[in-house]
């Protein structure tokens, strides 16, 4: 297992991405805008694992309504699985609380589901099974 | 670089442990009782990184100030890094603002420092050197 990506919402990516670029040395090894989630993102890969600073393209993006509530700062953490549909078949099981029951389509055509993070000690995690 | 860990601060570990012992498929790999920082870890390897739950071991500790003032959640993102003293210097040439300007030591006898939050799009960042 690993930790897949940390999602960090920001007001600004302008304004964030210099202090990243300071502290990794380098700049973001990829800039896009991700329709379905109303985001600009723009990750940089540390190790094996990658933050991706996340910037609303509109106001109904989910991470303007959680800049708007609790400000700037870490959004989601998203562990890599192997066999995710498995994963929260067991996790149903167990009672956890999850906001996706079933597999959906994430960023670059992996599978995704997030458990709520009533479930999870404050801390919205994304399962990613990728491709 | 990597992600070194990500510390979650929970109002009980008894409580935040099985949610990751299920996602995880294991128990903690350890658990302890830091008395600097006035938390009890239960630490979780998780490929190259760690997650760490920490929980308050007195009224004053941080993380007691955290949960009541946010709630659950990550409270810091830690970088390791090859050369702490000099990564310090630098971001403070940057204007970076910084809580700890010179290494101090951590939790297993690492030199750490902190970022501060307002220079970092809300996240508080740790940079670990380890021996």
């Amino acid at each position: 297992m690993r930790i897949h990506h940390l999602g960090i919402a920001v007001g600004s990516l302008e304004a964030a991405r210099p202090l990243f670029e300071k502290l990794l040395g380098k700049p973001p090894d990829s800039e896009e805008v991700v329709e379905e989630q109303k985001v600009r993102v723009a990750m940089f890969q540390v190790g094996e694992s990658r933050l991706e600073l996340l910037e609303a393209t509109s106001a109904d993006s989910p991470i303007s309504r959680f800049v708007a509530k609790r400000g700037e700062g870490v959004h989601h953490v998203a562990l890599a699985v192997g066999d995710l549909a498995g994963t929260l078949r067991k996790l149903e099981n167990d009672g956890v609380r999850l906001i996706d029951h079933d597999p959906r389509r994430g960023a670059g055509g992996a599978q995704v589901a997030f458990v709520h993070p009533a479930s999870a000690s404050g801390v919205l995690i994304e399962l990613v099974e990728e491709k």
